[in-house]
């Protein structure tokens, strides 16, 4: 295999119009795939059929907690439900609020409480500091962006690296008063799979923030979603650093299981400082007398605990691994040689990150969905959607059925080729 | 029976001793009975028990929009759960947002947003308008006058009359631009059943309001809550008039199926003019992907449609019915004639309203609680918590068995005497 960019001219035509063929060959078969989102497959969703039946009349409707799961009240949910995700966000069941079944809300209504009220240790309400600021680490996570710049704060990027973000970077920016926050995905995270190291979490507990309510969103989505469970990351617990230094309101942490139950149907939850537990119910008083215990009762029959969960989630894995495998063959048959294409293999999570040509991650987006393949956005991965190399796409295998995933594979590799080839020609 | 106030000192004091007497051997019964809130009771949460089951593996998953409720998706909830809460919310399914399991929850975003973003016709952020007010009817429902309160409004209080809401006092009060709003329960109103008469939902629809973003939250809670279905309230359809005086955008009416199904774990909706779907949705898809479908799935087959859930209600209705009449029987036997107390006699929802003699609320429910009576607090039906006359008590009956609802209106009937008397004495 020559690399693309030791071509002459004459080569990287005469492999154009051989690309441009192809191509045109794969848009007659009329295909139509969607991997835009990472949502589970519908083999993934079948793992959880027995939840649908596992309430009955006969179940008993009162738990720990001496309330009826079917009447109001419990405002940060059932005891049960509490100890479960306190299991999995690695905290004590007094440190939770079950709320729902979108870790995402619990995210969104947390900054939407920072506007109008301001956290624990604001000087005011987010919403009087007009110069509001919140970092973001890129590549990261579309709808992470969107929520703060739709609350109007300025969202500031910091690269993320092999072992989380640049460090140093943060501890330079976060002196600005008005830099209020920062999103994290600590394990597995989107789109780049980084598990952050200890050394790095380390760093944002101890770390001097100018503002008194710098607020850490450690979205810990992939948590329990190892593709290789025989050899799981792990993460240090960010509470036990943050508390050693003082700073243990700083953190607020979400989970939930839409991708170990159902999507937008499962348990959220949120982890904090009691002190913060008691603050959010505080406010949250207002807005519910509590999130559907019914669903929660139903999760904690299934799931059981953190150690059922763990064996819930190699059957998801074993769903999922054949994908991202499939994915990493079919880019090194395609690319290896070549210089065109760089991916992560992650070990967990939901999402590859490509690195195409600069310049030619849109192009790449726009010719798959010509051939019938709609892949994430091009530059969903960035702060105001702008990815400034124009080089980074994300591939989200979880959804179709491998034979489809082969066929959006092929196309997608394709569709690579054709943009470097064109890229290099317009030079 | 002699009228307490056309009593002598010595008859007072007679009747005093007497009624302390009573008091002292029905607090040695120990009791400890709740009727704080309005609670379903175990009775009617058995009504639904056929939903828990109603889903198995064997259900088809996928509904007319083509997308599995089990995975994520569909910001404004599947096409069928939108049809059915359109029905009981007498709008098209697209005017319809069905969003997670708390109406109350809906509310409070709707208000939050109006914060943050300000609504469809705000000049401003509401967070912006530092001398903000909200119209709270009296009396009303303390959740209600809690989130505005949180939310930093000026309560503005206004008398709930017979067929609704003082228009004229609402009128005047509405021409200030800095109120933003107004609560309305429009049928079988809590705590005291009113329901709005047609010409004062016409006159809410048309009056000029100073706010061009002047919101009517119209929480039609009870809207199927009969306790006598076969003669219903029925109350005019507030967007048809909106609509006809150009006001739509005006108006965000909400509806669950709490006190249907399950409290705090069934279907919330809102519905609204196409434009402020559109504008909630904006920001609403920052806050979620979607609300739990496979729930909406459950609710749609179990409930199926309006005519069914009409049939479903006359359950409740049946459970609910005895007790309101237990206590309006138990007030007639023990008030006729002494001039202490007066109540509403609703046809609908949750709520009776008990008007005991001035300065005498507080004392009432302080004397029942100390008698293992729990009561909704005093003060908890007006703006603040301040009842000015302090004679307003909401009764609410729904909870309790009938055996134990008997005694904790004897208990009630008996404290009321005995502070009617003590308040007497006192003058």
């Amino acid at each position: 295999m020559k690399e693309y960019r030791s071509m002459t001219s004459q080569e990287l035509e005469e492999l154009h119009q051989q690309l441009s063929q192809q191509y045109a060959s794969v848009k007659a078969r009329g295909l139509s795939l969607n991997m835009a989102r990472g949502n589970p497959s519908e083999e993934q969703l079948a793992l959880t059929d027995e939840m649908f039946t596992i309430l009955t009349p006969d179940t008993p409707m009162v738990g720990e907690d001496g309330k009826d799961y079917r009447n109001y009240g419990l405002l940060y949910g059932t005891k049960e439900a509490r100890r479960l995700m306190g299991e999995v966000l690695d905290v004590e069941w007094d440190q939770v609020i079950v709320g729902g079944s979108s870790s995402l809300t619990m995210m969104y209504d947390t900054l939407m409480r920072g506007m109008v009220f301001g956290m624990l240790h604001s000087p005011q309400p987010w919403c009087m500091c007009p110069d509001r600021k919140f970092i973001c680490l890129v590549p990261g996570y579309d709808r992470h962006f969107a929520i703060t710049q739709d609350l109007g704060f300025e969202l500031v990027t910091v690269p993320l690296r092999e072992d989380g973000p640049d460090m140093d970077l943060v501890e330079e920016i976060v002196k600005d008063s008005s830099v209020k926050g920062i999103w994290c995905v600590p394990k597995y995270s989107n789109p780049n799979g980084v598990v952050y190291s200890d050394e790095v979490i380390r760093r944002l507990a101890a770390m001097e923030t100018g503002a008194p309510d710098f607020t850490i969103l450690w979205d810990n989505a992939y948590g329990l979603h190892h593709l290789y469970p025989d050899s799981p990351a792990e993460i240090a617990n960010i509470f036990t650093y943050a508390k050693e230094y003082g700073h243990e309101d700083r953190v607020i942490a979400f989970a939930s299981t839409s991708k170990v139950t159902y999507a937008g149907a499962g348990l959220a939850a949120l982890a904090a400082s009691k002190a913060n537990i008691d603050y959010i119910g505080s406010h949250m008083t207002h807005q519910t007398i509590g999130a559907d215990k019914v669903n929660m009762a139903r999760h904690v029959l299934f799931l059981k605990d953190l150690a059922h969960i763990r064996e819930h989630m190699k059957k998801h894995a074993a769903i999922l691994r054949p994908k991202f495998e499939l994915v990493e063959r079919r880019f090194h048959e395609a690319f290896d040689g070549l210089g065109i294409a760089s991916w992560t293999e992650p070990r967990g999570g939901y999402f590859i990150t490509c690195t195409v040509p600069d310049g030619c991650a849109r192009r790449v987006v726009a010719l798959a969905e010509e051939a019938g393949v709609v892949l994430t956005g091009a530059g969903a991965t960035h702060p105001y959607r702008k990815d400034p190399r124009d080089n980074t796409i994300r591939i989200a295998p979880s959804y179709p059925p491998l034979a489809e995933l082969d066929q959006a594979m092929e196309v997608y590799c394709l569709c690579v080729k054709l943009a470097a080839v064109e890229s290099l020609l317009a030079r």
